[in-house]
Parts: C-alpha cells; structure tokens; sequence
C-alpha cells in the first residue's frame, strides 16, 4: 500500500496555518498560463478568456459542502438550489459580465429522495430561469458523507467593460449596493432557532420578526440588475468585486489589487434596520456585521468622479468611500471624524475550523 | 426549524429506483435553453457554447469523491491529482476538441496537510502540462467529511469537426483506441492488495506483475494524441464518446443517440495479455471485463467507410464493429458467429451503492 497521507506526517504543516487565501497563493505559485487565449487565471472573481471579437469569455466555480457552507436543518432545499445558482451568478456579476451557461454537479447519498433532489432541482431552475443562464451539463454521483455541490459558470463580458478587481485609480469613489451584515444576521437567527429546537423540539421557531434578514441568508440574489443598470446609463466600474466574505475583507482584495488605499465612511454605511436591531438584540456591534458579515453578495465597486452624477439618484447604490494612497493605510472614518484602521475577519473557509 | 428531508418522507422514491442516467433524465425534464449561445445542453461529453465565427467552446465538469471515485489507501495523491485533470480533459477529446482552461474545487478536512495538499497540486500541474490546460481558478473549502475534487474544463472545436454522440450514420465504422478493461481489473487487484494489507500489515503489496493494469486504474490518460492525429489525418468521426463507463454503456449511447444498432466483433476487441491473464486469475471473463470495465478513458468513434484507409495502419485505433438498422439492435458478434445482445452493465454511480 501508499500510505501517502502518514508519510505526508513526517512534514505536516496545518492547512490552518496558512487560511484559504494563504492555501491559494501557495498553490498558484509556478503556474503559467499556455494557452493565448487564457487572459486572466487565478486572482479576480473569474477567469477571464478570449471568446469573439468584441467579448471575453468569464469561467468561475464555487463549491458548496453540507455542514460547512449549510445546514439542512433549517435550510429549505428549494433555497438551497437557488442560492448555489446564485453565488456563481455573483461572481460573473463581479465582473460586469452577463451568465450565460451554468454546469451542476451533486454528489447525493442515500439520505436524498428523488423528491428531495428534485426540490433541489427546483430552486436551481428558479434561480437560471431568473438569472437568465442555461444549465447546460454536470455530474451527478453518490456520496458517501453529505450533500455536495459544485457549480460552474460561463458568461460573457464586452471587451471595454471587463471590471477587474485591479483597476481602482486615485479619487475613485467606492460604492456598495443593497445593505450589508443582513445574510450574517440571518445566519444568527437560524443557529439560535435550531438550538431552542434541539433544546425542546415542541418549540416553534420565531422567525416572523426577522424575515428579510432570514431571506438574504436562504435565498440571497446576484445583483445582475444593477449590472444591467450600470450598463444603461453607460458607467463602467473601474473595479469591482461581489461581497461574498464581508465589506472588509473585499475592501482589501481592491486595495491590494489596485495598490491603493481605501477610505469608508461609517455613517455612509448600509445596513437595514432589521439587520441593525438583530445586532442589537445579539450584544453584536452593527458596523462590525456589516464590515465583516459575509454572504451578502451585493456588489462593491469604484467608480471615476465624473460618474458621480449618473448614479446618484439611484436608491440601490451608496458611495461609502474612495481611494487613496495616504500612508495612513485602510481605514474607515468614524462618525466623529477618527480614522481607524480597516481589519478583515471575513469568513475564511479553512482558517476558521 | 423546516425539515425539509422530514417531510419529504411522506413521498420518497429512493434514487436508485432510477440510477445516474435516469436521474439526469428526469432532472432534464423541462431545462429549456433560453441563451442563443447555448448550442448544445446536457446529454453529450461537454455541453456546446458559441464562440468566434470559427470555433465552439466545449464546458464540461467532473467531480471525484472520496470512498466512491478514488480510496486514498492505495491511491498516491500526486496520480489522484493528475486523473482528476485527465478525465475532464477527456471530455473534451470527446467532442473532438482541444482543452485551453480548467478550474479545481477542492474540499479538503483537517486530515490534510498542506504537504497533502501539495501533492494533489503537483499531480494536476503535471497534467495540465501535459494536456497544455492552463488552471485558470476555482475554490477551496473546508470539508467535515471526505476528499472532494470538483473540476470544470473548457474547451474548443472548430465548428466544422465538432463530435457529438448523435452523428453515427448507417455504415460507419465503430473504432476504439487503445486497450480496454485494463483500468477495471487494475483496480480488482488494488482492493485485493489492499485486503491482503488490512489481514496483515507486515504484507508487502504484490504490484510488479500488475504494473501495466494498476498504472492504467491510477494515472489514466486522456487521448489527446488520437485527437491531434485525427486532426492531421484529416479525419472527422461521425460521432464519438469517451469510455469511461465500459464499451458497452457507451455503444449503447451512441446507438441511442444516433438512432442506429451497433454490432461489435469479439474477437476484434483489444484487450491487453496483462488484463487478459489478470481477468482469469480473478476467474472473471476478459471479455466481461472489456465490455464492461469503466475508467479506460479511451476513445469510442465512428467514421465514415472513405477515411477507413487514412487509419488503417494506425497501431492504436482499432476497428471493432459497425453502425446499422437491423432489427436486431445492438449485438456482439461472437468468435463463432452468433449474434448476442449487447447489454450494458457499466458503472453506475448511483444504482450501485
């Protein structure tokens, strides 16, 4: 036999030691890029490839593991399905790009009945038909732990509107759609409610009160809409990125890429009232939720000055700050005028277990 | 708390009542393709995207799951990493084309040190070096339970050479590449070692003899090489498939949808002597084991009887059977003339377990 996983003991440095980010920048090192047409690989919220004249072609994949990404205690299947589709949306999205094919693969154990994947099925129809992708191939196999789900996404972008995460310029505004920290308070929500559950299962689950931040936890939307918007009114996003890990941590990623600074404004920060009330209610620091709560997936993006006065009027968008090279760093300006640094404690898929 | 699998206990139809194909039928049920650019959905190698005036982007996905695709005590990490790439990339020789990306999802548990980690990576890079695919993206993420590998390739075909399983025609020829059943009863003598070892773990594995077999179940190859010969040769097969499944299991899906019979000849079947004498040593039938045996990731094609004399001397493509409309339906030929019906017993990763 090739105990490879013991021999691997006699070096074994912890996954955690490195955090996901850390993981992939060490495992894209020495990675070259053959083909002419690759433009783009590892580093933005897809890969970028050649596809006809005026487009690109945008490639990305997103997993999502039971027990990690979801819990099925409280998780709708239907939801499930639509919000796996959706994720992947984000991400083409995040590059002005339209979606155009998705492929599906499950892996099922024998927990799963045909109903039960058929509702997830489902929700993966709503969420193509609403998102206007075709699911067009994928694998289905058995597993033998829980649900698996691996989706991939093509889309399209014209050539002269591929936002990258690397194109923020000095002054550029900062600008985030929706509301943010609601999906994270969501979460908070379901967890105590499956623990009153455990606890006493007669108890009925109060979650009246929290619908639309339970909503954007279940069944969150790709803001495709405002890519259509952006479109229209004829502004192309100098960088922009989906908020999948928290406000913060895509702060950086922009930051980092365009080796520049970023400045946001905490009264200038989006977050509904329910989601401010559930931190409340939580002993949780609303801003904290809303710089570090992840799974929004609403869009952050920078925009030049002069585009300004075509979006302001819009209901959906916030310009929360702008970009610098002050050595003062990242940082968010409180309400009474301080500057504190900007730290990430987005969701890290391997640091945190 | 909505429990969702709960309730659906009051309907449960268990998903091997189906197996892997009738799940994807019925999952297909009512998937319409609303993107102009969809050429081609799920039911062929790699779904069919439009690209440039000259060529079609292929997309197709694969995912490898811990305890059903792969047994990580006998299976070296580096070959797992270099299969995973290999079998998408299969895919796409299937459709006649050529890979350019790929994106790798991974699902990793505390089990793995980076070191691991390392060498599932080391294995792919070698592939897509080989394969000249340049890793382009994807995710990674905490695991509870198993390995999970989930890989998306991309591809292109010239318009006019692209494969797909539909396009066999009454007459053409059936060709398959290489040897076949190799990879299925290297496996038989995987698990046996691996037995051998679990009763006496002072037993050292008896893998010389087996050498060919064992290599063709743990690092399989795409036939890229047929691909590009083809190319030069200037031959376009009608139809074509990877056998991934068994012989049998992919004659039957060109037959179906092709709306053709196939007819195979015994004794033209190409069998290697080390999977022939490996098949009677596990009193299996050879013949059995080539129909039948999955994983050979070699290539099934037809042709037209005019470019039969472009491959005639070819050493590795080899001409076994014929497409036609005999009443029939799909036999194998026996050494002694009979005609037998051809029944597919392939893999079946749902109705197995």
């Amino acid at each position: 036999m090739q105990p490879e996983l013991q021999t691997m003991a006699e070096q074994r440095t912890e996954l955690s030691s490195l955090g996901e980010f850390g993981l992939i920048d060490k495992l894209s090192e020495g990675l070259e890029l053959v083909n002419e047409s690759s433009q783009l690989g590892i580093g933005d919220d897809a890969a970028v490839i050649s596809a006809d004249d005026d487009n690109f072609g945008l490639l990305s994949s997103d997993m999502l593991l039971e027990g990690v990404h979801f819990d099925l205690s409280y998780v709708p299947l239907q939801h499930l399905g639509y919000k796996s589709i959706a994720v992947n949306v984000s991400d083409i999205a995040a590059m002005n790009g339209k979606p155009e094919q998705i492929t599906v693969s499950l892996g099922l154990s024998n927990r799963f009945s045909i109903e039960a994947v058929e509702a997830i099925y489902k929700g993966m129809k709503a969420a193509a038909k609403d998102y206007q992708v075709d699911i067009v191939g994928g694998d289905t196999t058995t597993s033998h732990s829980g649900l698996v789900i691996s989706i991939s996404v093509y889309g399209k972008v014209a050539k002269e509107k591929v936002a990258y995460r690397k194109g923020a310029k000095e002054k550029d505004i900062l600008c985030a759609t929706g509301d943010l920290g609601a999906a994270f308070l969501g979460l908070q929500v379901l967890e105590r409610e499956k623990q009153t559950f455990l606890a006493n299962p007669n108890m009925q689950p109060q979650l009246d009160k929290y619908k639309y931040i339970v909503q954007r936890q279940l069944k969150p939307a790709a803001r495709m809409d405002i890519i259509h918007e952006l479109n229209e009114k004829d502004v192309v996003p100098t960088s922009m990125i989906d908020i999948s890990d928290g406000l913060a941590s895509e702060c950086m990623h922009i930051s980092r890429n365009s080796g520049l600074n970023v400045a946001i404004y905490e009264d200038k920060l989006p977050i509904d009232k329910q989601t401010y009330d559930t931190a409340v209610e939580f002993n949780l620091d609303p801003i904290t939720a809303v710089l570090n709560g992840g799974e929004d997936y609403e869009l952050l993006f920078t925009i030049k000055q002069e585009d300004h006065a075509k979006l302001d009027t819009h209901p959906d968008i916030h310009f929360i700050g702008y970009m610098h090279k002050e050595q003062v760093g990242n940082v968010l300006i409180t309400k009474n005028g301080n500057q504190v640094p900007l730290k990430a404690q987005g969701w890290d898929h391997l640091g945190q277990k």
